[in-house]
């Protein structure tokens, strides 16, 4: 039989295993953090029904999605839409959950979720169509105090603190302080803010003039004055603390909804620092939107000061109502989502990100076919202490299996010729240490428990 | 705009956060022993070509598989088959893994992999259509020493051990003395190895009588004398070492290939006691066949003593060459696979997995509204301890709070009052144990970690 071409489609990100162990390690920070502050892990389907999926159907949405057909289904020849897609976001597999089992839940609802979505995006570097996205939200029956928004930022900062990827800024807005501040312009219209958005959007590519232009100019027509005001409102950055509070109070008074959205704000600055998230890492830019059909009160982006080019790496916000489309019950939530394999991409991109140690922590050397059982004996102990260990099973030169250790990432390996069994010890050669130490049997693997807590402890 | 039902579609697990944190429970002590012995972590997309996925095509499996289509490629109408398609196990991912990066790897290649598969079952009680599974295989290049076959039951009884779910056996065959066996009654063809082992599958069901006359009847024709030699050594079961070894002593001389089986399962009985497998838990049981097109060599079925009904939850063997459809290159393997959605589900149907315990450990409780900002700095005090925490944001009544913390399954509620700020203390209440105790702020989370260890170690 002629042979098959061995590769995957475009846009998935399949690794060798120590880059895999990289990004599992990644993964598990992003978990742990989430656990620490009461998130509760919840998995869905990979295949959901469409009419489910897609309550809001067309757009753009409809033309990435992945339908899922069985031989049967396919055979029927259907020229309906197919009954089956792939999920393409963990929002809306939430709302369904949180509908389907309203019940079952106590709210506010506290969830993580990490899993892989779907979208048919075009094929192109950077780009992907299977990824995962590591989500957070808490979700309120009824109502859902401000409080929680307050949460998400200490949250963002304890992930990002523990993946070790350099400074970075968590930006705040407040979609109300954003609609007051368009509505006092006359700008009423959400269509109209979201274009004149868009123009703002392109501040730092074309510069002030070019968009102050767009904004006097035909289509938008607005006054020169207005557009200044736009401009200026837009270019708000805090730094630190004291500041993010002096140039809200600078703002001064606004409509109802913008006033409203000012004393979150500030509630939310309040509570973050009590939280112990440090001032510097957290600021107001009154640029952000996020989604605006979607989100209405705080919204987040989180940035590497020192890789602008990365854009936000985790972003969200606080919405109305989660679930109108399965259930009449009004669920306000606040949540914000990490797209790991598009993050993982471009932190290795940006050489942020190395290659792991392997998982297997020791290789045991076969010196003698003859003393097989001792060393499978002596791997039997090490695997019971929990070290991750892998035994020498074919034999060969031991300068090969050296070798093997050091190209394989594994810390220690270790020796037991005939002089060690005399002795009742064995020799240990730490590849990372460039060092070698004796031990008798007995301690060796709370020896080597040791040096591997150490070495956890120290990230090293 | 009229609600869509919340719904799910028949044939997966979709589990409430407390049996969500169960099964993740059942998945990390899986891994960790994967890990434990060496087993390195890949994953795979979901998505593969349909062509690559199905280079054996036809069969029960194209049946089941289920293909995806973007919109773009749907509108077009192909009448062919879909270009893409779900993985249906994780054996043809790796076989294409392992072809694809064949270069980047070093052999024996062991991999882990834990992740959802695909199939088009119809939709019946414990079926899934979505399913995990966690696989281990060691891939050798050109060749792979049998001492291999050795390290998975120990693996098996590593897995089994943690998992806590009563006694097991691992139950091992050899397919070469399988087939030695049925050579040396004139069975030579595989095809009508197959019906006769098939028939011996009715043994318990149909009881021994059945089986004979269907063996020597019309459609077989084999003498009585030979269906006897067939039922008596399909029989076979060892109980213990000694009498494993005994009893293949007893099956006495035979074809190469049947020798060869026996000198095999010898060597691999021989090793599994050295890597300190109890004989309790490992016997010969010469009625195991499985994949007959597939498997070899060695192959294990893992049985629960106690729930015989349950079937094999970890099955596996020897195979002779994994990718032949995508590479010249000769790997021989061996693995096992363990699907653990279906097996979370029989063991909780069975009532011997609980809802686990919450992940979250802490509720710090409101008292005082005023008091909040004490509140927030103790929780991240509990968290940069690696405690997972939640706060109690909205206030209402301590009891309300304490119930919620009860009905939610986290074990300790942290009280703060008037009396507690001003001595520096807090009181710790441990619903799990229904005891009380009050100790200073500073000594809280060293405190807190040394309960949580301890229950831990004892697995309470």
């Amino acid at each position: 039989m002629p042979l098959t071409q061995a590769r995957t489609m475009p846009g998935v990100m399949e690794l060798l295993p120590l880059d895999q162990i990289a990004f599992a390690e990644m993964l598990d920070t992003i978990r742990r953090n989430y656990e620490r502050f009461g998130f509760l892990p919840i998995e869905t389907p990979a295949i959901e029904y469409s009419d489910v999926l897609l309550t809001k159907s067309g757009g753009e949405t409809e033309r990435q999605v992945y339908f899922v057909q069985s031989t049967g289904a396919l055979e029927k020849g259907e020229d309906k839409r197919p009954e089956l897609a792939l999920r393409f976001d963990l929002t809306v597999p939430l709302a369904r959950y949180v509908a389907e089992h309203e019940h079952d839940l106590s709210f506010p609802f506290r969830r993580y979720q990490m899993q892989r979505v779907y979208r048919g995006e075009r094929a192109q570097r950077g780009r992907f169509r299977e990824f995962y996205q590591c989500d957070i939200d808490v979700i309120g029956k009824d109502e859902l105090s401000i409080r929680y928004d307050a949460e998400i930022p200490a949250v963002i900062y304890s992930v990002f603190r523990d993946l070790s990827i350099g400074p970075f800024t968590i930006w705040l807005n407040n979609r109300k302080v954003m609609r007051g501040f368009f509505e006092g312009l006359g700008i009423t219209d959400t269509e109209r803010q979201a274009l004149a958005l868009r123009e703002v959007d392109k501040l730092d590519k074309r510069g002030v003039d070019y968009v102050r232009d767009t904004l006097t100019g035909e289509g938008f027509g607005l006054s020169t004055e207005a557009a200044k005001k736009i401009l200026d409102f837009v270019q708000i950055r805090s730094h630190g603390h004291a500041d993010a509070l002096a140039k809200l109070e600078a703002l001064g008074q606004g409509s109802e909804v913008f006033n409203q959205g000012i004393a979150e704000l500030r509630e939310v600055l309040t509570m973050i620092r009590a939280l112990g998230v440090p001032e510097t890492h957290y600021a107001i830019n009154l640029s952000i939107a996020r989604g605006l059909d979607y989100y209405t009160g705080t919204v987040y982006e989180t940035t590497l000061n020192d890789h602008p080019q990365i854009g936000s790496i985790c972003s969200g916000g606080r919405y109305e109502n989660l679930a109108s489309n399965y259930t009449k019950s009004k669920l306000p939530g606040v949540g914000i989502s990490i797209g790991a394999t598009r993050l993982f991409w471009q932190l290795r991109e940006a050489k942020l990100i190395d290659t792991a140690q392997s998982t297997v922590k020791v290789l045991v050397t076969q010196m003698d076919e003859a003393q097989l059982p001792a060393y499978l004996e002596l791997a039997t102990q090490l695997r019971n202490g929990g070290i991750a260990t892998e035994v020498v099973l074919d034999g060969g030169k031991l300068g090969k299996q050296f070798k093997y250790a050091d190209r394989a990432g594994i810390r220690f390996v270790v020796v037991l010729g005939s002089d060690e069994i005399a002795k009742g010890t064995v020799t240990v050669k730490d590849l990372r240490k460039e060092d070698q130490f004796e031990v008798p049997r007995a301690e060796l693997v709370r020896t080597l428990r040791v040096e591997l807590e150490q070495a956890e402890a120290m990230k090293i």
